[in-house]
């Protein structure tokens, strides 16, 4: 009923802009965002978004979760919490941890509405305008988002398929720090990186470690992806080897699932107040309900078999695309082989901008993400991230066959023309 | 188990704070939160914490609401979201803010993790450092905080039993443009006030939208308690009076449960784009589950009665309150008497500090918050916010009584020191 009514569209009051605060002229759409509402259309074979299949999460289980929650906790679930999080999950997050070999004190834990929310208040206690954030090349895009919006400088580092290369981070350092600018952190992704798929190895991590605190440069690890490694178990997380100097992401979006939005930070001692006090300006406390839902999932439920039947489904995808990659992408084209998580990262000749080739892929009913989405600086052209965690094998197939051509075709019509 | 991690305390590393952003040093524990602790203990009446109460809220209900969302809903529920919010539930808000005159578009309606996110939303579009921020003289020290942490200039104006005083306002807007500063927003709560229990008449309501539109500041209407009238329901929102200037906040905490943290924004249509922005940004979406749990307890469980109850729960505890305070506290004293939602405002003799009473009333067994804490500027010593949400009301009455005594052993020993 209240939809029915009309909106005038009157437009934006005069000078608007000028009202608005400095940093908002940083919130602009992204360019995916027109992108997701295409690939979501169901003729459409999505190799674009990053959303955890839950058809390996059964249902059954949550219902008997979130039903006695409330009958055995309801009064507790349903009230306002504490701004740093319920002690409880709290200590089964330093659980969870272990299995990364991170020795954790529930105190220095702060949970967070997805660990987005804690990238978004890491930036809020860290990032004056122009200060410099040092980010994997390419790095997720939804870290570059906030970053920009906080009107952080961003500055990519090279990262090859042992992820990223420490003396080029050294180079980054060195001449940002010739150009007089503050560097505040650097932000990565160690394990299944987004959007690369790449891992980085240990010995790479002790050795980004010691650059960073030697240079007195916080690691900001952010971690969705650690415990969906296939074969092996990744590497232990960076933060096991570091208490001191690494601020540590973790979400339960990929090993549970999103919908509660229940992620983490652990942070060393000295930045935990500010951290709490930042998390309660921003939303009071996380949800209770939600929190406690998690809580008795991991008391209750086999949450360490869950995440194997998660590995296995994603294995199997991974396999469909690669295969399929093999079998019908152009031999001129380049792509990471990952070892866990959700994606691959293409690489064309040159000549191709993978941009401008969106429509064409969408004609033929596949969708991706250009790389241009996943740098700061315009970078990426002739890159893409091709998802392969949601649709079905045999669609991933159909996918890639559908794309590989659309590719191919451009590389012809492009000699043809030359 | 991990919760055995002996920490060591090294204690912050060396020139942390220039490491910091320049707005983190306004990020500090307010002088509230040690008081929490205290007040949360059983013995002690709190007459100071917001907590809804939540014995009204049939618990076998929601039992049945979040099982049936899984078994019916469980895929969409537990998946990533939108970020503006899901349709169906912005639908529905509009249908509740129609019992406050407002007629909205669910286009224009922002879902947010609790109001609180959607005011630190508002002041990231609007506030740049130095801003100047109006908000009523006390305000709700949630939403000082988060203006605090923009490094906005908070400016009070006075109000009285009808509210905001619209010739003080006038005075404000003169003062505040004469020094060279911006206004970027008047904040307020007009129904049943946090923290006084105060109702704008509907008088002052129109006379205040007339000199904010007429000045080009924008009306930020923060609207918790709107439907927790006891006798009457309350006048019009602001927003029913004027779509085009006044950014208005809701909250089912009050009137629902504040365990899933929902709440929202309905703004202009010239701000939503940069709203939903922000709000990706700062936590990708709010969760599904949790909006879709409040969807199913709108569409299918008797809502406005369940208000109802609530109102008839508070009444009796606002009944208690000042029943006991007519007896126990001491004539010198005045206090607002509220018509609907959470909290009277005590003033005591000026000589009485409410905050260094705090001590005493401890030991009588019974807390309150100081009247400071409402302010930015130090004010508010002799005053006190006492809430009658959460206690039963023998229990109000026997902190009432503890309290009176206190105040009036203060009195008596000062007019001796005299």
């Amino acid at each position: 009923m209240s939809s029915e009514i009309t909106r005038i569209h009157t437009g934006a009051p005069e000078n608007l802009q000028e009202r608005f605060a400095h940093r908002a002229q940083f919130m602009q759409p992204s360019e995916i965002r027109a992108l997701f509402a295409v690939a979501s259309r169901p003729e459409i074979v999505s190799l674009a978004g990053g959303m955890p299949n839950l058809t390996a999460l059964p249902m059954d289980m949550m219902q008997n979760v979130v039903s006695e929650l409330i009958k055995t906790n309801g009064m507790e679930a349903l009230q306002y919490g504490s701004g740093q999080g319920h002690p409880k999950l709290r200590e089964q997050i330093c659980d969870v941890m272990e299995l990364e070999g991170i020795k954790a004190h529930p105190e220095d834990i702060i949970v967070t509405t997805g660990s987005q929310q804690a990238l978004d208040l890491i930036s809020r206690i860290f990032i004056d305008p122009g200060d410099v954030v040092l980010v994997e090349a390419p790095s997720y895009v939804g870290a570059l988002g906030t970053f920009h919006q906080y009107e952080a400088s961003v500055v990519h580092v090279e990262l090859d398929d042992n992820g990223l290369i420490p003396d080029r981070l050294r180079e980054a350092i060195a001449q940002t720090r010739l150009s007089g600018r503050k560097i505040k952190f650097l932000y990565l992704i160690p394990n299944y990186q987004n959007p690369t798929g790449v891992l980085l190895s240990a010995e790479r991590r002790s050795e980004i470690l010691e650059i960073c605190r030697e240079e007195r440069i916080f690691v900001v690890e952010d971690n969705p992806y650690g415990l969906l490694g296939f074969d092996k178990p990744s590497p232990n997380a960076m933060r096991a080897e570091d208490s001191e100097n690494v601020i540590y992401l973790g979400s339960f979006s990929k090993t549970i699932c999103p919908g509660f939005r229940v992620g983490w930070a652990l942070v060393p001692q000295s930045l935990k107040e500010k951290l709490v006090i930042a998390s309660e300006s921003s939303q009071l406390c996380p949800s209770n309900f939600a929190q406690l839902a998690i809580s008795s999932y991991l008391a209750d439920q086999p949450w360490r078999d869950q995440i194997s039947s998660f590995c296995k489904l994603y294995k199997v995808r991974r396999d469909a695309m690669l295969t399929a990659m093999d079998k019908y992408f152009p031999k001129e084209a380049t792509w990471t082989k990952p070892e866990g998580g959700f994606y691959v990262w293409a690489t064309l000749p040159a000549e191709i901008d993978a941009k401008a080739l969106m429509p064409k892929a969408i004609v033929a009913k596949v969708a991706y993400v250009p790389g241009t989405a996943f740098y700061a600086d315009g970078f990426g052209s002739w890159s893409m991230r091709l998802s392969y965690c949601y649709p079905t094998p045999e669609r991933i197939t159909e996918g890639i066959k559908s794309l590989g051509g659309v590719i191919q075709k451009e590389m012809d019509r492009r000699s043809i023309g030359n």
